[in-house]
């Protein structure tokens, strides 16, 4: 496993062609999408249990699951997994993947309430629960007081230096990438996927295995838009500031005012806009 | 209910402004994403349970739900529900909505174990599972006989048609849109959220209201990616042709084969890429 992109053969079509050939076979590079499921329990002979499945491109999938976890509320630092491993081959062997996180004693397992269970897909964030009460989580970490501020010049020079650590994006097309960067516009750490929010969990549970939460002082750039369940990953993670190259929804900015985060959208070129916590962002 | 953009005050900085001003407050338009909570059960006095939370844009609630309920294999036509409907104002008034459905006699609940249930996010699909088991769908339509062929010249112009339909793009910067057309691309009805497999389910719904399943013969084209989930459901409501401005996964392209579907990617300008089916796409 641990692919990210993949060939096939595709009927390139191109109508306005010179060459008198309108179309031609060539091979063509496919971002990977698997299913990864997350199982959770306790250590000893019982079996985990399935939380959650997840669409998701192949590749740092400890991290993955551990950045799920924590997002959800689930674990509140690496001391809160006994172990965390790839079972390679489960069942179907190169069809999905299963990574099995047993629990430290006293953690408490996820309940088996179907309202309340985990799910996801390549694109999914929230990873919905049944009833709308069991959408919101809640930070252990006081963003609303974090004191970072950061140069608009800087946040402006962040989408070229994610794009330029995006390996997998130029190969497919289709790939979001999320990146941890310094109040300096350093990159510290970035992730790609083919769902947004799984981008977000790997880049998370990589610093929650390296035992730097909270991420307070950080910056992070999402490649795509904004939505609700990224913007609650990043507050559950302790980021004070959430950068996108495109649109924040509505509830985004609800969730950001709220947790005292400052939000940045449609990051682009020269400009950007800030929905909220303008007072991270300095312009002179 | 019902919105699908909202104003809010935004800090637009532009480092390269020449009237020395660099930021400036400015209401900004944004798209809204609001949980819809969908519940099944039977008729009478007993409760309807969640069965999914998903991230959505306000608007067409009933297809959306309906959309889903086929997509996710548990109605098979319009016939399969008894009454559907909003529950405006339930619990949290302007928070969230909630959409009731009753299903018709003899149709069966969808089972309560933690294992099958659906969640779903505003870029959800799938709507996972928490195994990978119950990740897969399957069709009722015999999607691999359909004999439609589509000019690529027609394909090439939906692009265009799709996004001089969205209203809500051109405002928000924040929606997707999925539209379907007849096999002369001709737009039957479109459909934007927040989430694109939510436009998608808003666009099978109206048509499994309107009794037009199988959508055999006719094109789903989608404003951003092509992933698995989009696929599933383009081939549960019987389309042979699922048609996306930007990059398919992997497991989008297998399914397509597997399914005996058209997949057509980076289909802008007077190019495109076909993933699979490329008989239905006639470049003479």
């Amino acid at each position: 496993m641990g692919r990210a992109a993949d060939r096939r053969g595709v009927l390139r079509i191109d109508l306005d062609a010179t060459d008198g050939r309108t179309s031609v076979r060539r091979p063509d590079t496919l971002a990977v999408e698997e299913p990864l499921e997350i199982r959770v329990g306790r250590a000893g002979p019982g079996r985990r249990s399935p939380l959650a499945v997840t669409m998701r491109t192949p590749g740092d999938d400890l991290d993955l699951a551990i950045g799920f976890l924590l997002t959800e509320g689930l674990i509140r630092s690496t001391d809160d997994v006994h172990t965390a491993q790839l079972c390679a081959g489960a069942e179907t062997p190169n069809t999905y993947n299963v990574v099995d996180v047993v629990l430290a004693p006293g953690v408490p397992e996820p309940t088996t309430d179907p309202a309340r269970n985990f799910y996801t897909t390549s694109s999914c964030g929230v990873c919905g629960k049944a009833s709308i009460d069991a959408v919101r989580t809640r930070s252990l970490f006081p963003v609303a007081d974090d004191p970072v501020a950061v140069p608009a010049t800087v946040l402006a020079a962040l989408p070229d230096r994610l794009r330029a650590a995006q390996r997998g994006f130029d190969r497919t097309g289709g790939l979001h990438a999320a990146g941890l960067f310094t109040a300096d516009g350093e990159l510290v750490v970035l992730r790609e996927d083919v769902g947004r929010h799984n981008a977000v969990d790997k880049v998370i549970g990589w610093a929650v295995r390296e035992r730097r939460l909270p991420l307070a002082g950080h910056v992070l750039m999402v490649s795509g838009r904004a939505s609700f369940e990224l913007t609650q990953k990043a507050w559950m993670a302790g980021m004070p500031l959430l950068a996108a190259v495109s649109a924040p929804s509505s509830l985004a900015v609800d969730l950001a005012e709220e947790a005292g985060m400052t939000l940045v959208g449609f990051l682009r070129g020269r400009t950007m806009n800030v929905y909220a916590g303008p007072q991270r962002v300095l312009t002179s």
